[in-house]
């Protein structure tokens, strides 16, 4: 029998982050929270050095956000970006964040999107993408990152999604250096 | 405020397919059901002309299945494949179906998967993924598939996922023919 319901249920400390609502004015106020996502899953225990939210461009107003999941949820789907996606649309109530009456929205991700996350950010409506940590960070401490190359960001760009890469690189990669020296769990399909 | 949870329905049909736990004993049984999901989506209304199941390989049991829900669930990421993962690994209480006591499972899906779904894929732990309609299938009606490439498929491969494309493809073209015939919502990102 398939089940007929799931439930994601956000890490319990997500609600105790004190400031969801005030606004992410540049890019690194906005990559700093994802970062500061990643740091808290890290050391609250709850699943992968990711983080990632989603932002109204010109407001700086969060409307999503995530962290990795996968082991906690049991789901492997569950990368911060896709959460981040999920809880934005959710509180859209709409499947596409891009529109002709909806604001612009950004995908911030701590780190460069696997294959599925990148997939995952051209369906989601956003028009810009924003990564801190590099392919090279992750692949670093055995993290794969699967078919992504150059030829996918062009992809993403073609169709009105920029991208910009190393937003406080080296922020976000001491989060995943923190997570590879605790021993945490590298969970690669 | 970011929502501390997100509950994802499968269609209130779902749960009258009747034959459920009947072994799909080969590739094209395995697709049949896949094409048939696809199609009772796209005839009771509930999404996109796309379905796929989770079996295990030896036994031919159905341990997931899922349908396009992007529009019914507002949720962008909720193509057939992520539904079909999701639920398998619920089932499973496990983030990969892939491991030492894990019998090997297979991902199939009416129609070659978008990037997203295929990196979902890579990192759900299927051992072998088969495919129906091909994405010029897909793309024929005006369904983009994201950076997909014969390499990404390689990628795949080259981890211990093979992959088979084109079973039943015709069959499983049709059921997108017969989406864009009765004027089915295009939804890309």
């Amino acid at each position: 029998m398939i089940p007929s319901r799931l439930v994601l249920d956000m890490p319990p400390w997500f609600s105790a982050i004190p400031d969801w609502d005030a606004p992410r004015r540049d890019d690194e106020a906005r990559m700093r929270l994802a970062i500061r996502l990643a740091r808290e899953n890290v050391e609250r225990g709850t699943g992968g050095p990711f983080g990632a939210i989603v932002v109204e461009r010109d407001t700086g107003l969060v409307v999503g956000a995530g962290v990795n999941s996968v082991v906690r949820l049991n789901n492997s789907a569950m990368h911060a970006e896709v959460l981040a996606i999920m809880t934005a649309q959710h509180a859209r109530g709409s499947y596409t964040l891009h529109g002709p009456a909806v604001p612009a929205h950004e995908l911030v991700t701590s780190c460069e999107p696997c294959a599925m996350c990148l997939g995952a950010a051209l369906w989601s409506g956003v028009r810009r993408l924003l990564c801190g940590a590099a392919r090279e960070d992750a692949n670093s401490i055995q993290f794969d990152e699967g078919p992504v190359s150059e030829k996918s960001y062009r992809y993403l760009e073609e169709r009105g999604v920029s991208v910009t890469r190393g937003v406080l690189r080296e922020e976000a990669r001491q989060v995943l250096v923190e997570y590879a020296e605790r021993g945490g769990q590298i969970y690669n399909g």
